[in-house]
């Protein structure tokens, strides 16, 4: 019963065998190695951009603080939520590879296009004296488990473009949203408007990887530079490609998406069914539900793993005291962890 | 007939086996998994330092960069050669990281201590207007396939001390300079006066992971920091452990490393027997020797893989010319190889 | 009728003499000089600090950068509020200067100490993945003209200290606040628990000049290498001590504050008595007052010159509606002027 | 007999009586005031460069890093000589604003095309793993009295634009310079090459502002903001400005530096005379002497003040070693000191 984050479960089969299989012979370093291009390619092939510049990381923070150091300028702001991964998990990392300050938008979990538009107009009205306006950064899925439907993604990116300004999709769930929405990788980006997408692997099931992707290649130098300069450039980096080689072919990572998200809908419908409180729609693998401090300790005490959100303690006095958490499902949870998890609600 | 870099070479097949024994179950995320704490403690045993603190990060460059911007104020310089990796091959990162400016000391590829002692003693001597000194670092085994013995580190540890200087070691082949000196990690690092080091394992076999150490523990926390900023800490933490752990386990890092010492042993005494110049003493796993070019091109069209060091290339007129080149072994290049590319010698 | 700003006005006389009379001979540079030493001693007086470091720069924007970078870690927050010069009107130079995140307390134009404990108790329960708790930026008197009373700092800083955060003052109107507070500079700084001032002498009569008091002198050094690094150092540095030395003797700067502070409230009792609408409750040497668009042409067309505050415009259709604006007196205002602007309203 | 440095006189009496003057009435703040725009116009025609952009600041260490901080990216080397200013005597100030790392070109004072050819050669040749090629920084007068010629200049800015680098002017002692080859501003900069100037005043007889001027005007707008940013935008502008513009009234700029020039010749033809070695060849306002230990103590013991150049001091024992020195003439200069001096030597 292992609810606690999509970072936590192992890999699929898949993507071991293909390290193993590319560890054999020897290999041009740093990324010029023939599985990187073919992957390269692969990602181009998928997002339907065949001029995009496509580079590879580690870790997720690494493809946004990047991505976002080549979208602003070190004198801008960088729109986003307030609960945003680069506001809120990131330890400052976005304004360390940007010099940008990070303006929030709105007081909830989702950004409007409303909230974002009277954002832009308040910021970049001081001349000089204040940050100008720079990116807005988007994240898809977001940090609650919901999902910016196409017309929400194309309104956001239209306020955006009304002031010139680009904009970033934080995809750390990205396949996780698009199976949500069932549409293209070039629907839920650039053709809504989206310039750069941190394309995530690493949660829905690489052992760590991620692709930076421009749709505009003018500045792919300048992230080779970046990416280099900030010490991400892997000089064995066929072992990135490898990961995401076998984690696109066949439609893999599409595959473990739905695994992921169909985990989340049977939980979810199990919660509702039990008269839980969901906090938001949950629309891809992570719910936000509250249970009274009671039901918490019963779970703990049953092996269930996952985190209170917010303040609130298993310890405390009150046993009715309802507390947020957040349960997170990914690709490798067996259904029969749900239904016992489902059962300790009755 | 692979020679043109330790970053090219396929991984043990130990490594390889400890990825996929790692991918089991779930496993605290960012690095609070069992497997990490026995790494770490593994660390620390090596280096006979108990109270170390010991982080992981995939890229010697990320190591390199986190280490010094610890030991490192942004008004400071780091005195180094003008080959080390920090100054030439990083792009700026340390500078990224840390803030502060490299000095070059000597002209060649080695530090003596009477070169940094001037060069310390040249530096920071003017008031607030120059930057100040800052920490020292070494790279054992050196960017030139040599090795600084036990009395040249302590004598310049001597030389950082009596400043008041920290000393770090980018120790991307320390398993090579290690079993070249015969001695143990802690005489080769804090028993000579080394602060901090960067412990590379990718060159030796890795897949991609190195170890920062920092002897006192006092700035723990503060690397920690500044790895999550740098976009540098992992979640899913235990892939990087995995490979450490195999590395470390039953000295096979040691093993590797000898492997491609001996290999590179074999190398240089072929080359010195057919009569060819080296350029410096090997004694880890390069060799940088000059060729005439007509023999560059017979290697070549044998398929020999290495680099031409400097700006000379195989098109030009001069078939006599000496042209330099670097010779690297790993630690799985075959000793057939080896002499295949010596029987093209003769 | 000029109530645009106060860094608008003529310096009074006794400034400009003190720059002719320091204007004879060889002074040594960079802070050397007999009158810098005099001014530091007699800003530690004033201050009842006689260990405080006091550094000068020429602008305010440099002194609140460079105290905070002193006192902020690069993955740290400063709280301050969302109206704070150094969030909205220094492009960024807080940030670029320090490296840390400011974290917005309340959504007021002053910060309650409720608001600014629950902000902290907010930030800083990620561990190492949201940016840790740094410094608390207080700016007395306010971007809005008010003054926070020694209970009010008092209970701000006791709460940064009580989570072991230290307190800077943004003084760019110290004086201003310290005639309305009618107390001592040490009461109003390190006594209430601030730890570092920018202490302001632009705004009220110099031409450009301000002090960065640090109470604890541990930092001082690193703040006159943050200086440098900067760019802030003054070569002729004598022409920045005599400034200060001529603001702080015989009373000047109190003096000048006073006639601000009294020109303020001529024209705030005469706004009353017009029955304008006073958006904050005027204390120091600012109101914002809101008067309808018909109004606000008048005023205009008779010469006087001040910000509309906000979106508003004169060129709007509604006459009858209310735009805020910001009226800003300064030490040389003449009573005749403010009388004349009181005589438009009627 | 003040010789130790040309920060440390006074400035002409004009300069004076121009902040008097602009202490009058209100003037707009931050560089919207008709002073200001009347100095831009002045620089711009004096450089005979109409699309020229002007920015004042009040340091030269400020004029330099927001120079090359609009030139360089934080990913190139800055190329400069190893007695740069830039390097030496900024504490890290251009790499702080610019990320850029300093590239030493040659052994000496001065850079030779040459020198700077292989210096260009040399570097950008490692791919993404080296720092890029920057722009070429030059000092003029040098910060060892020398000058550029103009052929020197041009073929110098032609080694850079061979590799399409900008070139970037210390300006420190741009007057000094100017007057010693008797050519135009324009014939000294952008006709021969030159990007951006660092247009120095201080040295030569302000209180405290340079001019940045950027041939392009393509980048205006960013060093407005990087120099908000830095902290450098001067709210009451007008001060500056004053300062600017008295300094180019009537020539008082070029009179000022003719004097010093016309000082320090009467001093070499002295020293000469007195058998004095001279280190450089004195073309500006400074000569490197090396005089023995004994002269040294009488000079001082006479009054003279002036630096010893290198880690030679006073205390010494050997009364007949030689002790280089710098001596500085500026404007305010008396003949009767210099002759006073020199009358020492016999």
């Amino acid at each position: 019963m292992f609810f606690a984050s999509d970072n936590s479960g192992p890999a699929p089969q898949q993507i071991l065998d293909a390290l193993a299989a590319a560890n054999t012979g020897y290999a041009a370093a740093y990324g010029s190695d023939p599985l990187t291009a073919e992957v390269q390619a692969r990602i181009r092939e998928i997002f339907e951009a065949p001029q995009a510049a496509v580079h590879l990381v580690a870790t997720g923070t690494a493809a946004n603080a990047l991505a976002l150091a080549t979208l602003a300028e070190p004198w801008q702001t960088v729109f986003c939520t307030r609960v945003a991964h680069i506001h809120e998990d990131e330890c400052n990392a976005p304004e360390f590879y940007s010099g940008a300050k990070l303006t929030l938008v709105g007081d909830g979990d989702r950004m409007s296009s409303d909230a974002l538009r009277a954002a832009i107009e308040a910021e970049g009205t001081r001349g000089v004296h204040g940050p100008q306006r720079g990116p807005v950064s988007i994240t898809q899925a977001t940090e609650r488990g919901t999902v910016y439907s196409l017309d929400e993604l194309r309104a956001l990116c239209d306020a955006a473009r009304a002031h010139g300004l680009p904009v970033h999709m934080d995809g750390a769930r990205f396949a996780n949203a698009l199976v949500a929405l069932g549409c293209s990788a070039a629907e839920m980006t650039w053709k809504a408007g989206v310039d750069a997408v941190s394309f995530g692997a690493t949660k829905n099931g690489c052992l760590g990887v991620e692709a930076v992707v421009l749709f505009d290649p003018a500045k792919a130098w300048e992230l080779e530079l970046r990416r280099k300069r900030g010490a991400h450039l892997f000089s064995k980096h066929r072992y990135l490609a490898a990961q995401m080689a076998a984690y696109l072919r066949d439609d893999l990572w599409l595959d473990l998406a739905g695994r992921a998200n169909v985990n989340c809908a049977r939980l979810a419908a199990g919660l509702r069914g039990a008269g839980a409180t969901l906090l938001h729609e949950p629309q891809a693998n992570m719910i936000f539900a509250a249970f009274p401090r009671a039901l918490h300790r019963r779970l703990h005490a049953a092996g269930a793993v996952y985190h209170l959100w917010g303040s609130g303690t298993l310890e405390g006095e009150d046993a009715d005291e309802m507390l947020p958490c957040r349960l997170v499902c990914d690709w490798s949870l067996p259904e029969a962890e749900i239904d016992r998890f489902l059962a300790l609600l009755r």
